[in-house]
């Protein structure tokens, strides 16, 4: 079947004269998941993972994809002639690495420029310059094969009321404004939808479970245009953009109109976000200010509303989480519960609220060895049934209609060895210690992951990804500019934290072939004090299910650490106990938040 | 006097139509030090401090310096004419932007080429040439000025042993080459005075303690040059350069043959260290390589001849100062003890030892709120005598012949406050913590400065200077590139900490008009242990000398911090223990090294 595709493909690509096609998984916003009328990649492969990158030539096809996904891809694309280049072993040639060496004097390499971002065209634009060779921008090929194709997605958009959004289009629009007249820019272009969504207040299921709606935006000085597809234009939506002073135009029609509108403008447009095919309708601007979006920054300090929702939203699913927790403690190895059992149960609990909308993305419940594969995802060939022992992993997270929540708990269905204790309680200490900074207003993320590592790297444990992720506000659980983590990107911007940014602190620690860890909980940013000293941060924990004391090892904790555990169950204690439903429910977690 | 110094310059600028005179306070090596006869900033203003630049123009005259000077500076250039500009202060303007402001069209901006950098050098042009005015690079005027100008240091040389060096000029020229090809470099030139010393394995006392001679050095494919002042040239020299086909030329001679060499060939120069009058000798290069030298890399990778014999400076300096630390607690009180008395007693016991040359910097000997200057230095008219009450700090070190020390500790000299004391041991805290690390290969200082400051941040206190930087072997007690801090600057080249680096750990509190505390080590990096996580590095504490118990609050401590202060003091005990002289003296020590 995949044989069959990549065959028709090929003989689209001859006529077309194109050498090497290049399919990326990405949808003209750059978003991190996309919808299902944009899997290319998966269409043409067979591998249906998040992350990587198809090239497709005449006499072959091969897929970059990063470790997450060495496995799955190697069982997914066994037998397609696809072949598989596992990103970051030895010896195996990065895509750019291959194009080095195999594109020849005079041949095209192709793309949908809609696709690629300016920055990686760019870079695709030199080596095939160096080589004599070609880039070129093309339409989606696939479009001529994928006869059952999906249609793009256009579904109904909501309004954000100011209760929910806490501040107006046209009180960001102002705002915005300011940061373009700072930067001499009479023109923001904005593509990715997070952006898009928190502007203009709307939110959308194009992009299911990040609520984002398919979109492009254009702010100027006196004016602002909402790109929407116009089959989901409705009259309460028109008449909210009369009433701001948007015009509001159909989707596709950003690509006639950029050029003209941006002709003579500063334009400020963030090459690593922009699609390659609408930058390059910039080149009659006077110039491009290539710096991140205002937009990601305001978008990241939550407001007072935004906060005080967000913690709304944490109780509700702390409730959810414990009420399941205490099920699945008194359950386990009495009844059959499987992974994919244990993560409907915990959806059942959460769906109890009114306010839960979905998943805030694909729920990760993985017991022994499966959690040691740090992005696993459990199906009915993996799905294996949990025993009264070892740890139980479970990253999940809601769309409420008061914000997003993601919280990993990992624990103990029964006994644990000495060893997995010391790493549970270490990756705790992780946990603990970055929550119960205080840094002064200025750090960034690489200043503080070293509290949430110490403990493991004093051992000579590790665990390879982010502490720490930005957290968007009833949207995408994922987002920028903040993060944590202590590894310096060569020419990326630091980031300094500011009060209202939300961040996920989330420790791990992975032993192949036996267990996987982590422990996250959400955590607000906030003033703190000024002292003579400075203006001192500190951060709110807004997620509020125990930890797993069984799993604990007093032992080899600090003074502080246990303090710091108390003083987070004591506030667990007193705010969840009212929102449990049953006598038995409460005296679990009376007795899970006990003092250690 | 100093109206006089300025009236007469003044004159000079009117001759040559110079409206602004920029007068660093540098040599044409941008040293941190500079020799006497580069003291035109000081013979100009008055002002002694050893960072600050002047302005001069036809109605006045300016002087920007930063806040470890403004309170030494407000009293040295009171009645001088010269208005005193505190840098980090608000709604003071910084040099920039007191140009910006003040530099009309058509007006000369001039300064000794020589004397500021190439990148401070471009800054000033595009001030100058955004106001229409012009920036020109002239002679050094106070020439013309200062009768009693002292002679350029030219003091003898020494060529260092391998027993001293650990690796010939002939093996670090190979090393370099490497390098110089790795960027496609053809010729690499050299002008700060610590890469050359590490380069040719040549020691001077031209920047007296930092024991470094004036030179330049150039470095091509196949040939290197020293351009050494020519009255210090020996036999010895000329033979060893010889040997090692090394050209010595005279050292002003680079003026007149760098264009020449540079013709055609693509230069390694780093625009931030390179002079620029220097610089614009490389007009007719191929291109210049404006990166960070790759002599100031390796040079910060101490060998393992020079880690050796770093240890063994580091024990016979803190047999001085323990030395003098029994005697100071035993006597003070009891005489009259003053801070330069103090400083003069500590000198005494090192140069006990026949291999200490002379201090490695000035020493700081501060006595109360003394203390709370961070760059305090004692003269007679604030040297104060010793109570037998509050703290002592001392911040001092020794040029032995096998190497370099730099140590700080703050003592009781009788009773403390219980606030003084949780002060102390916070410093404390962080001292411990960050010598106490393990972390990945890849880290920064930037990650790591958390554990030095976490203990006082969690109350709101902090310290304004960074905590550690490198320290030369056997010459500037200050080296690059790595170092300790948790602020990124824009643009700056991130460090990562490679095993063999030697820096600094020293963090403090300082409370202006009660009390100053720092707590410095000196650590070398090294390889921990290599785990199916990674290469992990950790830290050996070089200084060996005890903290003092009497200052310190057990019961805020961490159980790690205080095991981390035992292990240290029981390695000082069984290190420091037969270096002792009197009985007296084993006892003390033996009680200052007793377990928490």
């Amino acid at each position: 079947m995949i044989k069959d595709r990549l065959d028709s493909l090929r003989r689209v690509m001859k006529e077309k004269k194109i050498d090497y096609y290049l399919v990326p998984t990405e949808d003209p916003h750059g978003s991190e998941y996309v919808g299902e009328y944009y899997k290319c990649r998966e269409y043409l492969t067979g591998f249906t993972g998040s992350a990587g990158t198809a090239l497709i030539w005449q006499e072959g096809a091969g897929l970059w994809t990063d470790a997450r996904y060495h496995i799955q891809a190697d069982r997914q694309l066994c037998g397609s002639g696809v072949t598989l280049f596992k990103e970051g072993e030895e010896k195996v040639p990065s895509l750019y690495q291959f194009l080095e060496k195999n594109l020849q004097e005079g041949q095209c390499l192709a793309a949908d420029g809609s696709l690629i971002s300016a920055e990686a065209a760019q870079r695709l634009q030199e080596i095939a310059a160096a080589k004599g060779a070609l880039l070129k921008s093309c339409d989606d090929l696939t479009k001529e094969i994928w006869t059952d194709r999906p249609d793009r997605s256009a579904e109904a958009i909501t309004l954000l009321s100011p209760e929910s959004s806490g501040k107006s289009t046209g009180e960001k629009l102002t705002v915005i404004r300011r940061r373009m007249e700072e930067k001499g820019a009479d023109l923001l272009l904005l593509s990715s939808l997070d952006e898009i969504g928190w502007l203009f207040n709307i939110r959308g299921k194009d992009i299911p479970m990040s609520l984002l709606a398919l979109a492009y935006g254009v702010v100027e000085r006196e004016s602002a245009v909402l790109y929407l597809q116009k089959r989901i234009w409705n009259e309460q939506l028109l008449a909210w953009a009369a009433k701001n002073q948007i015009e509001v135009d159909d989707y596709d029609m950003i690509y006639l109109d950029l050029s003209r509108r941006a002709q003579g403008k500063r334009v400020w447009a963030d090459r690593e976000r922009v699609n390659w095919k609408l930058f390059t309708l910039l080149q009659k601007a006077e110039g491009v200010i290539d710096e991140i979006s205002p937009v990601e920054m305001e978008k990241a300090i939550k407001n007072e509303t935004e906060q005080k929702n967000f913690r709304r939203a944490h109780e509700k699913d702390a409730a959810a989480v414990i009420r399941f927790l205490f099920w699945l403690k008194t359950h386990v190895g009495k009844e059959d519960i499987t992974e994919i059992r244990a993560a409907q149960k915990l959806e059942e609990f959460r769906r109890e609220w009114d306010s839960y909308l979905l998943p805030s993305f694909e729920p990760i419940v993985a017991y022994g060895e499966h959690a040691a594969i740090v992005h696993y995802s459990a199906d009915t060939s993996s799905d294996c049934l949990l025993r009264p022992e070892g740890f139980l992993l479970m990253d999940t997270g809601g769309q409420y209609r008061e914000g997003t929540t993601d919280i990993t708990r990992t624990v103990a269905l029964g006994p644990l060895t000495r060893r997995q204790k010391e790493g549970y309680t270490r990756v705790l200490m992780g946990n603990l210690r970055l929550a119960g900074l205080t840094f002064p207003y200025g750090c960034s993320g690489e200043n503080l992951d070293l509290a949430a590592r110490s403990a493991l790297w004093e051992e000579g444990l590790d665990f390879f990804h982010g502490t720490g992720h930005g957290v968007g506000y009833l949207m995408n659980v994922h987002e920028g500019p903040q993060a944590i983590r202590w590894r310096h990107r060569k020419g990326s911007f630091v980031t300094a934290l500011e009060p209202g940014m939300v961040i996920s602190d989330e420790p791990g620690l992975y032993l192949e072939g036996e267990y996987g860890i982590r422990l996250e909980n959400l955590l607000l940013c906030r003033e703190k004090e000024k002292t003579s000293f400075g203006r001192f941060l500190a951060w709110e924990v807004l997620t509020l299910v125990p930890f797993d004391r069984e799993a604990i090892l007093p032992e080899i904790m600090e003074k502080r650490d246990v303090r710091l555990l108390n003083d987070y169950h004591s506030t667990v204690r007193r705010k969840m106990l009212p929102l449990m439903k049953t006598k038995a429910e409460k005296d679990w977690l009376l007795e899970a938040t006990e003092p250690l």
